[in-house]
């Protein structure tokens, strides 16, 4: 269904019914309104990691111009308009490079699972330490509220162990 | 020592002792001549990989803008100028993110350990299936000879697993 059509069903439907049709349709996140942003993946990278358990993902972290210079620079907190990006990929054995390395031992990236986005803005995102959160799939923002909740939830338990990393996990590979 | 040190000493010892001072200073890597690009850490992110074994490490794999647009386009061979980079880190348990997050699960990138460099030109480089290649370790290429026949030895085996691959064994990850 395209957006117009989207905009007639509201129109039909009333208020209520087209909120939640137009919401399918949204292309920003739910809470913040953070959009994933053009160009992101010819950022420059900040850092790799690797997670275990439920995500089993291997990870990169991209910047914008302003969070990488104050990556680069150990500014904290980060100046508006800091952007973060966190790509993640199924974290897969990869039998392709095993037949030709010296053992069973390479790694790499599967298919994407999601990318999920930090806006710094410490006016606008007051109420969540200064950030903006979204996480997008397929290029689309996820809608679920609740799972949007969790990135503060999480993210804020940083000012307690680490209070000067402005929320955020990731540190400046060099 | 600095290079002027190195010079002098070229001139002092003679030609055999200097060859050895100023290779010990030199810019490039043993027989392929292979420079770290300038301005490479800011490259575009190509894919992210893990090799567990003696390499215990987190990487990143970036490519110039040749590089980058011939993995989006599947193209193979790579067109001369294409230029690969592999960043590496140890590969470590973050205690400080595991501090925060639901379960010890977190990996990051620790210290930098090498950086590899694949150059492609096809008539220079015929030789060894058109790239050159060479190991930086804190900005300075590895001089030894050995390790620098290790390279296509091991990335020549693709040609025999995957003939179409062009000895490049990075995906790239959207």
């Amino acid at each position: 269904m395209g957006v117009g059509a989207l905009i007639a069903a509201a129109l039909l439907f009333g208020g209520s019914a087209g909120t939640a049709a137009l919401r399918h349709g949204a292309q920003t996140s739910p809470i913040y309104g953070v959009q994933l942003p053009k160009g992101y993946r010819d950022w420059v990278l900040i850092s790799v990691a690797q997670e275990k358990g439920r995500n089993n993902d291997i990870r990169a972290i991209l910047g914008n111009a302003i969070a990488v210079k104050a990556f680069r620079e150990h500014r904290r907190p980060f100046p508006d308009g800091a952007i973060i990006v966190r790509l993640a990929w199924r974290y897969q054995s990869s039998a392709r490079n095993d037949a030709v390395f010296p053992a069973p031992q390479s790694f790499v990236a599967g298919a994407p699972t999601n990318v999920q986005v930090s806006v710094k803005d410490a006016k606008r995102y007051a109420a969540s330490g200064g950030w903006g959160y979204g996480q997008f799939e397929g290029g689309l923002p996820n809608q679920d509220r609740a799972l949007a909740e969790t990135c503060f939830a999480c993210h804020r338990k940083l000012a307690v162990t680490e209070p000067g990393a402005d929320l955020v996990f990731t540190s400046y590979s060099p």
